[in-house]
């Protein structure tokens, strides 16, 4: 079923304990659309990048299924940048530079062949032009989920929940969670952002997993321990598109879906962190994937005993 | 099987945001002994608690399944006490006030009746005093589990070593196990301590769950995220004391069983942290803890796909 994705095709400079690289294409669309190109094709991205963007940067992303007829390319200016470091143990991140370039004026136009898309996700991007976006669709996609960032929760907070409203299926980290709902309890925090407007609210907890709540029900995905994480720059994209992809693919947005759609997520996740920016998800093959998503389900089964213990 | 459990009877006074307690009954084989009760009786104890122990305490745990031969009285002397502040999102602690008292020379004495013990749990205690009580039993018991903390990492390293390095299974958390390992994936840290003796390695990540490491084998058991969590002390302890006296009740070491034994463990942790100090842990029903156990296999159940997506 066709996708779409909105979100940011930038440039990254990234420092980790490992090694740092130049200038790397990335982005919250790049992430999601390359994660989600394992699972169907093409898919569909708005967004916006400068002349500064090569040719030979939009080919790759042709060449993986990703669709850059929505992909605007202005002339004379220069794309997004952001750099960042990370901490010895990669649980936190300092940013170096943002420099919002073609972003700031950033008018999404919707091709009219994408109008028929039944899958849209949101990538991390301004409220205002994500709703802008929901508002463009003649017709309400099936399924809109969104991903977003606590930086809006302090500049844009009434901008947020406007489009949080407006969504089926909200994801953020459990810090934001917690910054969004006013409760440290992650069950009290899912109750209060459902009743923002999202159905279903995916909460992202990095090394420790992600948690799916729809109404009274909860399920929790343990993400794999890694032996080596390298860097950890677009896990949550990767995750997201994953997440959609699975979606748009199987179409079926029952909650035993999503679930499974959750597992594929953290699965693509795991391969993003294995390498620098998006050098793991350019060369992945089904067979790779198979075999991850089989150690996720390893991770966490249990043979039930013959008899109850006492 | 019998089970031995060694480790602190102690008053404790808790701080947390949603009260204050004065002097309860706690220490990690209160909490040890409480929870295995529910697998199996009784539970022998060794420990050690000063004339202030009222006769009604040790009356409580009797009733409870934990026999006290085992527990020394020491005439004119206090009983351990500690005395510690959460910080608003629990998620921290400060010290108070820690009172060894009759700890500062606890020394461990066997009962003969305790002599035929198929499993031995060591509760946090001076290294030194946990490896006492191996030396001083006959037979060396089927499964030994240990737990510890990051003090005696601090103070009493190398006596934590010769200790860990008898022991069959050695439980801790995620920091102490950084620590211990030097290494900040847990999965190198897994190899690295078991390298150090422990045949298996719990790793408990308090409200993200718990991680079982055997060989190359690896299983995730997630907390159960809860509504309420009203003072976390014990949680640990409980587990520890559900995990064994699992294992305990069904006499079987495999690593499948070992899986079930920390789903136990941990469904029992959840309900500790639903009161103050050990009074969840003082009357639960079997049809509680079936039900809690039956969440956490739900928590993490997916079905799965008729067909493959692609």
């Amino acid at each position: 079923m066709s996708l779409l994705v909105i979100g940011t095709v930038a440039f990254d400079a990234l420092e980790t304990p490992f090694g740092k690289t130049d200038k790397i294409v990335g982005g919250a669309a790049t992430y999601i659309g390359l994660s989600a190109s394992y699972s169907l094709k093409p898919v569909n991205i708005v967004a916006v990048v400068g002349d500064d963007f090569a040719q030979s940067d939009i080919q790759l992303l042709e060449t993986h299924g990703v669709d850059t007829e929505g992909l605007q390319i202005k002339a004379g200016e220069k794309s997004f940048f952001w750099s960042g470091k990370y901490s010895q143990d990669l649980n936190s991140r300092e940013t170096l530079a943002t420099e919002l370039n073609v972003l700031a004026d950033f008018d999404p136009t919707i091709p009219d062949g994408y109008q028929d898309c039944k899958y849209l996700m949101l990538g991390n991007l301004t409220p205002a032009v994500q709703r802008l976006v929901i508002q463009r669709l003649v017709n309400r996609p099936k399924l809109i989920v969104m991903d977003t960032m606590n930086f809006w929760m302090d500049v844009a907070l009434e901008e947020l929940l406007a489009t949080i409203e407006m969504v089926d299926v909200l994801s953020i980290n459990d810090e934001e969670a917690r910054q969004l709902s006013g409760e440290h309890s992650l069950v009290k925090a899912a109750k209060k952002i459902q009743a923002m407007g999202p159905k279903y609210l995916i909460i992202k907890k990095g090394e420790h997993g992600a948690l799916l709540f729809h109404k009274t029900k909860m399920f929790y995905a343990p993400a794999m321990p890694l032996e080596e994480v390298f860097d950890p720059t677009g896990a949550g994209d990767t995750f997201a598109g994953g997440f959609i992809g699975y979606l748009a693919a199987t179409d079926d947005i029952s909650f035993e879906n999503m679930k499974r759609a959750v597992i594929h997520g953290s699965a693509m996740a795991s391969f993003c962190v294995e390498k620098f920016g998006t050098e793991r998800l350019l060369n992945l093959t089904a067979g790779e994937i198979e075999a991850r998503e089989a150690q996720f389900a390893e991770l966490v089964r249990v043979e039930p005993a013959l008899e109850p213990a006492s």
